[in-house]
């Protein structure tokens, strides 16, 4: 069987073929303008699926379905994206759109962070989980919560916004205007914004010699800590930390037998996943008496768009 | 049709006859005697059926299911009572005791906040809803999460724990050892702390008088503060923002038609959910582009746990 995935992202469009084992067939992208009239965005979808289905031998009738995520809010049910971030896709109803377009039934729409947790469970770091949670660490805090098989949204899709959960509701304004909010401490940007802090804090730090070699980035701390400096790995273990209470809170609420740690601070893997499956093994609520929740580093990388789009349409 | 709905607590063992409607047409209790054996107690269970179906002029073989609900941590799916708070139910696979006892084949358990978030939703304040969340407000903090229709409950049900909700991390340590959780913040035993710290810091507050003539508990504070007391409005006011913060953490996640607040201080009706209407409406992510979340008070009552037990046999 033949899905389309299409992942919709600030730079580019990508599209995959993949089969119903969730393996890419055909990968194929198109650069992102993001200004354009929306319908003109849509139509170049449009004629992206029709051009990788094409160049794979096959006609848009050999299709099972097509999936799209989108990097915003998306109200999943109507098939229609709500509003999404820095792309001029306000309102659009995507799905209406295609299937005149295309004359393809079915098709399905999410938005990215969710399509990441469904291909992450079904085909990647939680193959085999019919529970799981995957945080996303990059610019924001994604998350994407998969329920017996099926993603958990809310009423209009408009739940799964686990970022904005307030974790410690004392703590300093955060960039949206609210107090204490998990990606304000556990995102990539925190961390960046914590090194920073530890570096003006500590003139004799490693961290200024390793930022003076590879800049101040989601890196620049692990790389400090692994070379034994204190400060670093004080910051390390506190942003660890950070991490660990939002994984707990979802872990006591969802109790999911895996949670996926995505994005690009998930690729130093075992430094921050070992230490995390600790923390959530030793706080999550009622763990004497219950299964071991597993954390683990998410392996399908950017991949996971194009095949969690495509998993959508699977259902 | 009829199903026989099971409320264990720790004072009393109640069972109801209970129609398609969630209408109750009988009542029956027995007093608990917590530390007998598990046997004997599932024993009592049987023969309290028993006795509620011939009182109704039944026969067992014309109930269409059995449900009961526990307090405490019960495995849903295996029909087991993982342990209960304050009765000696440890490991106990009560329902193919049961349904060897009985025979009848339709019998399903979950904990009691679960059973009281399935009938507000089904049948009391959240009728209609297909998502709702539900916190009762007591000794401690529970929760109960409904989605498309069915309890969230995670794997082995071991989650929609959301009373130990980290909050603020940076907060005093709880009795269960850890920082912050939502429960030591907005059950009614950290309503009745604020309160006693609020007229151990002013002596002049008219919650002494209050006191004096009701004593010290979660009433004390909305009688003071209906009286116009600045203490206790004060007091008030910050424990309504204390649930608030937990009732947007969970709108942000479930994003619900509604949230119901359960529990003795949720009788006290607007003067407690206006507010938090206002609040979560407010705080909640994405709230100009999504549907209004309702926020109300429970109005099954204590009947919420007999006729929630039966909804468990419904489905």
């Amino acid at each position: 069987m033949y899905y389309v995935g299409i992942d919709v992202g600030g730079m580019s469009i990508k599209a995959g073929i993949i089969d119903e084992n969730g393996n890419i067939l055909r990968q194929q992208f198109i650069v992102t303008v993001p200004d354009k009239p929306s319908d003109e965005i849509v139509e170049e979808i449009a004629v992206l699926i029709e051009d990788i289905v094409k160049e794979h031998g096959l006609t848009l009738g050999d299709l099972s379905g097509i999936g799209m995520g989108f990097p915003g809010s998306v109200w999943d049910q109507k098939g229609e994206i709500v509003y999404c971030c820095n792309i001029n896709l306000v309102k659009v109803p995507v799905v209406k759109m295609l299937t005149a377009r295309l004359g393809v039934k079915n098709i399905k729409i999410s938005n990215d962070a969710n399509c990441a947790a469904l291909a992450e469970t079904r085909f990647g770091a939680g193959m085999g989980a019919e529970n799981s949670v995957m945080i996303t660490l990059g610019t924001g805090l994604g998350t994407g919560i998969v329920v017996d098989g099926k993603l958990l949204t809310g009423n209009r899709s408009a739940g799964a916004e686990g970022g904005h959960m307030q974790i410690n509701f004392g703590g300093p304004t955060c960039g949206c205007g609210k107090k204490g909010h998990y990606e304000a401490y556990a995102s990539a940007t925190a961390l960046i914004e914590q090194t920073k802090q530890a570096m003006a804090k500590h003139p004799e730090s490693l961290l200024h010699e390793v930022a003076k070699i590879y800049g101040i980035n989601g890196k620049t701390v692990f790389i400090a800590a692994k070379q034994g400096d204190k400060v670093a790995v004080a910051t390390l273990n506190r942003y660890i930390k950070y991490i660990g209470i939002g994984l707990v809170n979802f872990a006591n609420l969802f109790y999911p037998e895996v949670i996926i740690i995505g994005g690009g601070v998930s690729r130093q893997g075992d430094v921050l996943v070992k230490p995390l499956q600790r923390y959530v093994s030793r706080n999550v609520y009622g763990s004497k008496y219950n299964p071991k929740i597993k954390v683990v580093a998410a392996t399908l990388g950017n991949e996971a768009g194009i095949i969690g789009a495509a998993c959508l349409a699977m259902n």
